[in-house]
């Protein structure tokens, strides 16, 4: 039985969609795996009863406080002691959940899973990862977006490890192919970071390196299934595919792979490298994108991604 | 009279798109300006007649050399002594033209500018540069996008400064604005370079600067007209859209304003900061590209760019 935590209370239309997106969950999970919903309980409660949908199908966690965007992430995280992320945290610290997402403020769900958990031993930073979809039909995932911004060539080496244990063992991709961005295919292309961390890659045994990526390829599916980045850098990937996606509405292009790019509805941030499975969804998430991270929580827990990295990084 | 230096050999469709765009730029350019071509004379004469132009239209500066794709850059810059880029670029070198332009070989053209020409004094480090259409039909410059992969926060804030005066000079934009390419708005925001970076500007009186931009707003027009990042991220960002075209492309899309972002075929790369007017076209400029890079030439000789750097530099 897999007890899948989510902040009730998480996102710009909750908890309204967040209850909507897991009702439309409960088909897809397993049948023994059950929905812990953290939030205001008379609110959810209702919202049930408007789906005609029974109180006990899920677990109720009640909540009296919520971390809103205008908070400090940090401060609140502490001081909203009963908002529905710190308690969901709590759960996940004492085992009484497998796993937690939120579609709420992510300085505070980042806060929360660096409280809660502790980094996997070993592993000198973790990193947050998109699964990006491509052309081809299948996905990439792409790591750091944004959590670490200097990196060290030894942290992007081991992003690679981190990103090929989540592809294999969640995305089920078999020899993940882990490619590095950078300015050229050649190895010797690049900047310090990049040319370093080309040599380390090169000579592992850990991942399946594919060499060089260059930002043309990431959305073709043909070179690689993870891409790895510093956080600055992978970043700006995100938003400036977010900018074309804006303008592709804008333009009127209506298209079904540039929808999907549209990467706010689709899916959730993978916190990767602590000893917890923590998602974070985006704030402006559809109840299709909560029963996705749901999904995708659920996925994370019955892989054993937490102990694929514990193994891996076992005797680095 | 503006002595426009134009490599007729440079590029995957030389000479006879060279020629051709050369022709198309007579229109163009002042009465008195004069296109030089550099290459081989019997094959430039013989694309001349074809086009019934006559062959005292340019000048011809004969060469028997090409320096091409699959040669060393560097090797070949000092070896094909007789090279249309070589050549061109020694008549830069004692003002024999005002400005060279080529679609050949950018490792060569580079090569070329830094061997034939000084960097403005007080500048740390010149950069390349590129002006991306705007989604408001307007355009927006970025820099470096390539040459330097490793920048420190004052090499950085030079950017802006280079960024601002060919801007204003040659783009004929008042008082543009400058950005710094950042993963987020807030000043506090970015990684160690940037933040550094956005200090130094945010104090600046050499240009007006207009706060972090994020790359999902590079394309509307609306918060700048020179997007300042390293080189890095700026050839990330520019291999990115060429992604994206192609995808685009490949999905059948047609939109006037995502056929502009097909770069390769619209300008050329500025290289900014040396004491010369040097422009690198893509290897695969048409004829309409060839004229855009001599129009750009002549409108940067014409604006008196190097003197521009030159004074804004002085007293740095």
């Amino acid at each position: 039985m897999y007890r899948i935590g989510i902040d009730a209370m998480g996102g710009d239309y909750a908890p309204d969609v967040v209850v909507e997106g897991a009702i439309m969950a409960l088909g897809e999970i397993e049948p023994e795996s059950r929905i812990v919903l953290f939030g205001d309980k008379d609110r959810i409660c209702k919202l049930l009863r408007m789906h005609n949908c029974p109180e006990d199908t899920f677990d109720i966690v009640p909540t009296t406080q919520v971390i809103t965007m205008d908070d400090h992430p940090v401060k609140a995280f502490s001081s909203k002691t009963d908002s529905s992320i710190t308690v969901g945290f709590n759960y996940l610290k004492r085992n009484a959940i497998d796993g937690f997402a939120s579609a709420g403020s992510t300085g505070a769900m980042m806060t929360g899973a660096m409280y809660s958990s502790e980094v996997v031993r070993n592993v000198i930073r973790p990193a947050i990862s998109v699964k990006i979809p491509t052309a081809d039909g299948g996905n990439v995932l792409l790591l750091d977006v944004g959590l670490n911004v200097d990196c060290k060539p030894d942290v992007l080496y081991q992003y690679g490890i981190l990103g090929s244990v989540y592809a294999q063992s969640v995305l089920g991709k078999e020899h993940p192919r882990v490619a590095l961005l950078n300015i050229g295919e050649e190895k010797e292309k690049g900047n310090l970071v990049t040319k370093a961390t080309y040599e380390l890659m090169a000579s592992t045994e850990k991942f399946n390196f594919s060499g060089n990526i260059e930002a043309r390829d990431i959305f073709t599916g043909q070179i690689a299934d993870v891409i790895v980045c510093d956080g600055f850098v992978g970043n700006t990937i995100l938003k400036q595919t977010e900018g074309f996606y804006r303008i592709a509405k804008m333009r009127g292009i209506n298209d079904d792979y540039i929808d999907q790019l549209n990467y706010e509805q689709e899916g959730g941030t993978v916190v990767l490298g602590i000893n917890a499975i923590v998602l974070i969804g985006h704030g402006c998430s559809t109840a299709h994108a909560i029963k996705n991270m749901i999904l995708q929580t659920e996925k994370s827990i019955k892989a054993g991604l937490v102990n694929n990295l514990q193994d891996i990084f076992r005797d680095f």
